[in-house]
């Protein structure tokens, strides 16, 4: 059975990471995208409660449907797989996307958005991202990765509740790839305030992301910096457990 | 010292629950309250990269300052603290949400999302939601909850990079409060399908949230159905530790 695989971003339908994205998967399997209309990029696991979707074929072909979507990342996979998707698909895939998607932007990124869902909804996924915002980055050196890699997520078991989030180096000379955790990092005077022609400020997001363990050599940080391509596994169970015992001991 | 809190919530700065979150918490300390300026439910940790925040001041009196920014939840935090408030701190609350934020809806929820960019800030946070989305709701119950838990989390050391998130069952009548995890939930038919005047078709997200794992009497799911606060630890460490090893197996 050729497989059946849904893919996503946060990019929007018409970014570069996506079509480069179905360029390499098509020969693995057949492909279904619901993807976000325009881009969507911060997008988290944010859903529309408060306006309704719509979704517009855009081109349908042997082994390839896409799909343009009103909603967020999370509203294409709810979408695909409630309404617009016959049967269940093999893989759910977001990406690739235009920007760096590793340590703590995991809380942030759309495209871990697609992955996120896909493992909230028992479908082995995962998340591509090159760290590289330019809109026509060269996503040429990731082929063979992001290949072997959807392969492998086919054809082994991810774990109910479990995604992979992999993140490639903006140079593509990669020294190989490395199973990593998430780096805790933080982000640094994030907004520049701006002043309106009228006289009233407004902010645009901006800052820098620093490493906070930036010796740790176990993170996808060190990884993305050391020229390896980054897997961080990821899982949707984010009790801490820890803190739940030491609980017992606060006046609750 | 007076302690400083930080508040927000996803329903939007006019909703009930917030206004009754700021007359639980003024006896607690000096409130600094940014929140949306209208409801952004589903926000979970998305944020405003493709256009820029503003906000406008809107109440300031002793003790209590109110903002309503045209932001998410994670916008309102980030703009606070770099921008608004003169000092960190001392603990950032979101809330009370009109809805239930437990099991896997801590992905989707903006008041999650409020205190995880709290978490991720090194702030202690705490998330407040009622399981009932009336928007008259009847939040008065929850006052000494409110009050107990906050205090003890202005007294309490949270570590770093967790937060807490407390769901209060819809009938009043509470049999006291049950520290649990995360249970395992899924939606289900998520979208009611609707016929545009025009023609075309559009679908609101509805459904209905399913208890996976219903007789595991350690969830937070359990302590709700059974009359209990639930007090759920979250983390923003979101690396699955046990799949990381088993990938050492995987032809990556």
């Amino acid at each position: 059975m050729t497989p059946l695989i849904l893919l996503s971003n946060d990019d929007g339908v018409y970014a570069k990471g996506l079509r480069e994205l179905i360029d390499m998967l098509r020969p693995l399997g057949n492909l279904f995208v619901v993807a976000p209309d325009k881009a969507r990029s911060g997008s988290a696991c944010s859903l529309s409660s408060e306006i309704p979707v719509k979704a517009d074929l855009l081109e349908t072909s042997e082994g390839l449907t896409v799909y343009a979507c009103s909603g967020t990342p999370v509203d294409c996979v709810k979408l695909a797989l409630d309404q617009l998707l016959a049967s269940r698909p093999d893989l759910i895939v977001g990406g690739i996307n235009h920007g760096n998607n590793a340590t703590i932007n995991v809380h942030y990124s759309g495209t871990l958005g697609v992955a996120l869902e896909g493992a909230l909804q028992g479908i082995p996924s995962v998340a591509f991202s090159l760290c590289d915002r330019d809109p026509d980055a060269d996503f040429e050196p990731l082929r063979p990765y992001v290949q072997r890699i959807t392969n492998q997520a086919l054809r082994q078991t991810l774990p109910y509740g479990s995604c992979l989030n992999v993140n490639f180096p903006p140079d593509g000379n990669y020294r190989g790839l490395r199973v990593a955790r998430m780096a805790y990092s933080r982000w640094q005077d994030e907004f520049q305030p701006c002043i309106h022609p009228g006289g009233s400020r407004y902010f645009w997001l901006a800052g820098e992301c620093v490493n906070d363990e930036p010796d740790e050599t176990d993170t996808d940080s060190w990884a993305l910096d050391h020229q390896y391509v980054a897997v961080t596994p990821i899982k949707i169970d984010v009790t801490d457990y820890n803190l739940k015992e030491a609980l017992a001991d606060w006046d609750l």
